[in-house]
């Protein structure tokens, strides 16, 4: 969105040299992914087969959690702060990944997985688009 | 954004009888707000002034606290448990506005104020539309 | 815990006449609530029977976002900042009795519900008695 | 606390072969990091050299998003997402080292820095237990 993007560079101090399109899209796709996954998982917990879809529902919350977190990181990135915010992107990509494994599988049969794995895609890509900038 | 929407269409699920355009409308406010009070603490705990902005800054930190716990419930909302959702609302709205009040002074010094200000402003209209829908 | 009640002491600042202790309670009663349903959630859909114990997960999802958001509203208390404080009191102490409700009548069943129903009522109290000290 | 241990002691689907008193160990050091940094940052902002203090604030803060993300990975553990909870991990030492690093510079002028500094180093040392613990 327009305003996240001037958001970003509303922020004149900041110490770094990341692009912020580049910031201003993951920060984005983390919120829609933060929102995707909180909304599959409670979803998944209403379908009849909740049990099989136990994994991905955990999965689904771990992502939730660790999209937060991190889009607060990068957000946040004055201090130049470069190498936490890589620790905590690597996590995320991971957190994104693994959602997405599984609520792909799901997507046939259910609209709010197809939604879900298409969100933890992109924010997936997002991230390792911020991790490339940070080199 | 669209893809919300369809989000909370996929929640068939959902036994109350909230509209769902209302919901999206409020979750992506809130999702846009957590980001513009993150952006703009940061933003003025830069800021020469950073002492005389401390009240601001202690207001967005707890607006995006509270923001995030009510987007996540208002996702939630399956269980009907609109009690629930009407009392964080209403703290919701109280956040935004502690936080749009001060940061509307600091607008004309600040683009980041000023951003924060409008995102502030337009949760606190969404979440008292979904309080006013929940009736 | 000691630590806790000496943080509040150490934040000399605080410009609102609550009683330490009273807050420090409160945070540590808040954290091990998040703790408790966050982990009784995951224990209930790893049972048999997680169709059945659906509202109880929701219920614990929703109070572990609205404590960790009450916690941190508390601890930055410096504001004098209460009509937040106590709106999201309102919140929490509403959180914390839906999830205490439904696992307490599965205490019997699930240890992890019993644990879990204690914590919810102790946070329940000590945010009420907090509230009661905001007068 | 002897809660906590109890409460990943109720969760016997744990499909994992940590060991609960390890897990228990983390989750309530970092619980009492999160409370810390949340409160150490709200400290230093009141302190008169705020602007010094810039730098520490956003780690603190920083700190208390991943502690509180790592908190819940952790505790979620029954999906065996082992690789999830050690890049969680990882990211997390590092949030409590950057904490601890800045915090302890001030420990000697501000009390909340001295506790803080505490509970970060606690924090970052029962996160490297767990990081062994899972090989």
């Amino acid at each position: 969105m327009l305003q996240t993007r001037e958001l970003f560079d509303s922020l004149a101090s900041r110490a770094d040299h990341l692009d912020n399109q580049t910031l201003a899209t993951a920060a984005d796709a983390l919120s829609a992914c933060e929102l995707a996954v909180t909304a599959c998982a409670v979803g998944m917990l209403a379908e009849k087969e909740a049990d099989e879809l136990r994994a991905a529902i955990n999965r689904d919350l771990n992502c939730a959690d660790v999209a937060c977190a991190t889009r607060r990181v990068l957000t946040r990135g004055t201090d130049a702060d470069h190498a936490l915010l890589a620790a905590q992107l690597e996590a995320c990509v991971m957190a994104c990944e693994h959602s997405h494994e599984l609520c792909a599988q799901h997507a046939p049969q259910h609209e709010h997985c197809r939604l879900c794995s298409e969100a933890t895609d992109r924010a997936a890509t997002a991230c390792r688009e911020v991790l490339r900038s940070l080199g």
